[in-house]
């Protein structure tokens, strides 16, 4: 027997859903751009774990009782913008994206989870973000091309600040249409959500430095 | 300790895996057409699945001593232009492609498989092509389509003949390319090389016939 899950737990798996598979979509579409055979090869592997991650989610809504389509469609808007505003134009901004993008997600979605009441809602949030075998291979193929071709660095760091922005964006967007998600954070008190803003700032400052890149 | 794999069966594994993976990727893009989230994840699930073919057709490679990226490098070209040539103009036909193209392509490497000398090889095709559950869903979705829509079954059954022709094409040019391929054919006699084309175009007109389109 499974609990009922309250809305703000609803949103949020189904935010996490919709997220896991729109990332499999444009990352599956962005390994057309790998200039080799192994790189098509291992940015298909980074979708399929994706897809991997929607299933656990979309059936764990579903075990109980939640459709997860009718779930994850007040989200299908915003994440489609973020995505159609942050197309990449190439091999390595596809590569900042998985990277830079998926990490200021993950950091988001752990941090904000930590307030479930729901225990194994979290181990599975938990679960789905912790996959992080792609991070090491993004950066490994970033910091190598930029070493090659300097003048790279400057174009991916302003293309990192331009993947922050739209998901700024699009998380104001969300954040005005969904309350119970919303709520999630407002639980906290001032100096605890501007300590998440903190963290969230110093994560994407790392990542960057670890891509060479200025944040 | 694992035997040496000939040329034919390298390149028959090769050009397999090569067809999972660039079916991953279309099949991928294509579910951006998908007409609702419930379509988009089966299609996601659809891609997955070749992508996880591709893995195991690749370290079956790799675990010969093949450098599976320089095996499947002689078949790109064929593959990809197939691929540019049938891109689906909406979701029927990209349905259509899904089931009698792979459907084409998986009896030809089935029969093609069977003289294969090494039968670890020959289990893990067979493995590979059993994947049938996608088939049914693209059956059951385009015959309730063209149930509403009558016109779309002339549509689609002349897509239907496109596909068939444009995969011939980029199969003879595979064929006159390599040798080791088209021995597996060749050793048949003339007899049998008749009776597998005939099979070939039963099963395609069987599969049009299950979608109710003429062949």
């Amino acid at each position: 027997m499974s609990t009922a899950l309250d809305a703000s737990t609803i949103d949020l798996l189904a935010v996490l859903a919709y997220g896991e598979l729109s990332a499999f979509e444009r990352v599956a579409s962005d390994a057309r751009l790998a200039p080799s055979l192994r790189d098509k090869a291992t940015l298909a592997g980074i979708a399929s774990a994706n897809y991997a991650h929607f299933v656990s989610l979309r059936d764990h809504l579903a075990a109980h009782d939640v459709d997860p389509e009718q779930a994850m469609t007040p989200f299908v808007e915003a994440l489609d913008r973020f995505h159609d505003s942050t197309q990449p134009n190439d091999w390595y901004e596809g590569l900042v994206k998985v990277y830079v993008g998926d990490g200021l997600a993950k950091d988001f979605y752990r941090e904000v989870s930590s307030a479930l009441p729901d225990a194994a809602t979290r181990e599975l949030i938990l679960e789905v973000l912790a996959d992080t075998a792609h991070a090491r291979y993004a950066v490994a193929r970033v910091t190598a091309a930029i070493a090659e071709q300097p003048r790279l660095g400057g174009r991916l760091a302003l293309w990192g600040r331009r993947l922050v922005g739209e998901a700024l964006i699009q998380a104001q967007r969300v954040a005005v249409d969904r309350d119970a998600l919303t709520e999630l954070l407002v639980e906290q008190d001032l100096a605890g959500v501007l300590g998440l803003l903190n963290r969230l700032t110093d994560g994407h400052t790392e990542r960057m430095a670890a891509l060479g890149l200025e944040s």
